[in-house]
């Protein structure tokens, strides 16, 4: 099952491991990709997959990502000396007692959740060695979940956030660093509470706001009926992100709830403005501000990626 | 520069033209692709664009799209006996008036505009013989505008909405009808003005509510600074549809004025439902809405095309 040397002659690695061990938490899209990317720059010897699910880590030991498997989650992560928790954001919080009490002292620890300032709370509250986590997101993904999904140029030319704190090692901080600028992202460091509100902004905003366009056409279908079936490719793009994992979003919402809640209000209010503007008949102010939407918006086609 | 026959040996075409003389007026992406389409299936022995940019019909003319150009609209309009406007939807209404102290008393008028309440009104009002205008909505389009961007199956396998009233002629209708149906349309008969209610929330509320998506994470930056850049994947899809001509949708919001007031209502009740949720920490009401929306999504991608 050791698969450690696989990496070994590809070109263009990194010369040294980063890591003797590598436990990745949550064997999905995320933790599966990262282990690739890992794994295919030679930055770690070897790698142990830890879940739930004994098929999905099994597909994952099939697929090559990972060298080990463990459902004994006491062995998994005493041996690692680098921890990556991969699953979704509240199981993030939910595990990290239990990798507390299990986790040696100098290993480093660090995740991979799209909210930071609860977990980041519940890691320096819980881990015997605080300065040894360092939370992070790397703003990667693609519409497909699961392990099978997973490939190592999922960071490649992406952004990853990570959030040290002060009592944050700097070591630590290096070194979880250079991990996320091996496998190809630009590193990006933020106070958690930035974080938050920026993802608030730009990522969970526009999902409850896919979500509730959903909901407004499937209420007026119910009430008025075969309305919805007139939609064209336009809504259907753009309520694409409404077919995210629900669980996921709900923690998200619950997690992420304050910073969540500003960045609705704003938007309602940004609503608000088009809708007066529609109401009295304003042309001259709808097309101002179409015309300044569409320059912001290829303004940050340019700079997003 | 007469193609007629151009179209004559192509394969699995209408048997009869319907029309001698086709007359687009603005011959951009949808009146360019009625032309391919048209002339593909055998429809009509000549097609003359008509329009306000002389370059636009000339590279119109070089690229086939059409045999005669005319920025005489006396000539271009009297010749025929099937006139399509084509042009963005204020320009439908404004050269009605025109059209009519132009046209021949038995020749078919059509349009393609995506509100059709205040069209319909001004055709009747204004065509020496209202019963041989029959409004119509394709609704096909893509991120491309221009007669460049035209092409003969933009319409195939689309959805293409008629609008009779009680004054329009059947035989009219029933030859409209036939033209959309020729070039691969489904079509479907609506009164004026569940048109544009279908069409204020299936197509104009998401438009405004991209655009005010957009509006709201570019104040947040303005305010805040740097916080655009990291907008991810769903956010861009998400918003392309606030790339849009400006004019367009300026002159939507004011023609379908009420319908898109009522969606926005609606649309701004069920996101004051999904922020009292998040409000109160719902989780299980959180879940069982994103799990109703993304079921309702996948519903709309089977029955949408």
């Amino acid at each position: 099952m050791n698969r450690s040397n696989l990496g070994k002659g590809l070109p263009e690695q990194a010369a040294k491991p980063l890591f003797q061990t590598l436990a990745v938490v949550g064997v999905g899209l995320i933790g599966g990709s990262l282990a690739r990317a890992a794994r295919e720059r030679g930055l770690v010897s070897r790698i142990i997959g830890i879940g739930r699910g004994r098929e999905n880590l099994r597909r994952a030991l099939d697929l090559g990502v990972i060298d080990v498997m463990e459902t004994d989650w006491d062995r998994g992560i005493r041996d690692a000396d680098m921890i990556v928790l991969a699953t979704p954001v509240h199981g993030i919080v939910h595990l990290l007692p239990k990798i507390a009490s299990l986790c040696g002292r100098e290993a480093l620890v660090t995740d991979v959740g799209s909210v930071k300032g609860s977990i980041v709370r519940e890691a320096e509250r819980t881990l015997p060695n605080p300065g040894r986590f360092v939370g992070g997101h790397p703003i990667a993904g693609t519409e497909h979940s699961g392990v099978e999904a997973s490939f190592a140029s999922l960071f490649a030319d992406r952004k990853t956030i990570l959030t040290p704190t002060e009592r944050t090692d700097p070591e630590a901080l290096e070194t979880i660093r250079k991990l996320w600028e091996a496998v190809g992202s630009t590193v990006v460091l933020m106070d958690t509470e930035r974080h938050d509100r920026v993802m608030g902004f730009v990522s969970h905003l526009p999902h409850i706001v896919a979500y509730a366009l959903v909901h407004t056409v499937y209420s007026a279908d119910q009430r008025e009926g075969n309305l919805a079936r007139f939609s064209a490719g336009g809504f259907l793009d753009f309520t694409r992100i409404a077919s995210s994992h629900p669980e996921m979003w709900r923690d998200i919402c619950l997690m992420n709830r304050e910073a969540l809640l500003e960045a609705v209000e704003s938007f309602a209010h940004s609503l608000d403005k088009f809708k007066e503007m529609i109401s009295r008949g304003d042309g001259p102010g709808l097309e101002d501000h179409f015309t300044q939407c569409r320059r912001t918006r290829a303004d940050l086609l340019k700079t997003a990626r």
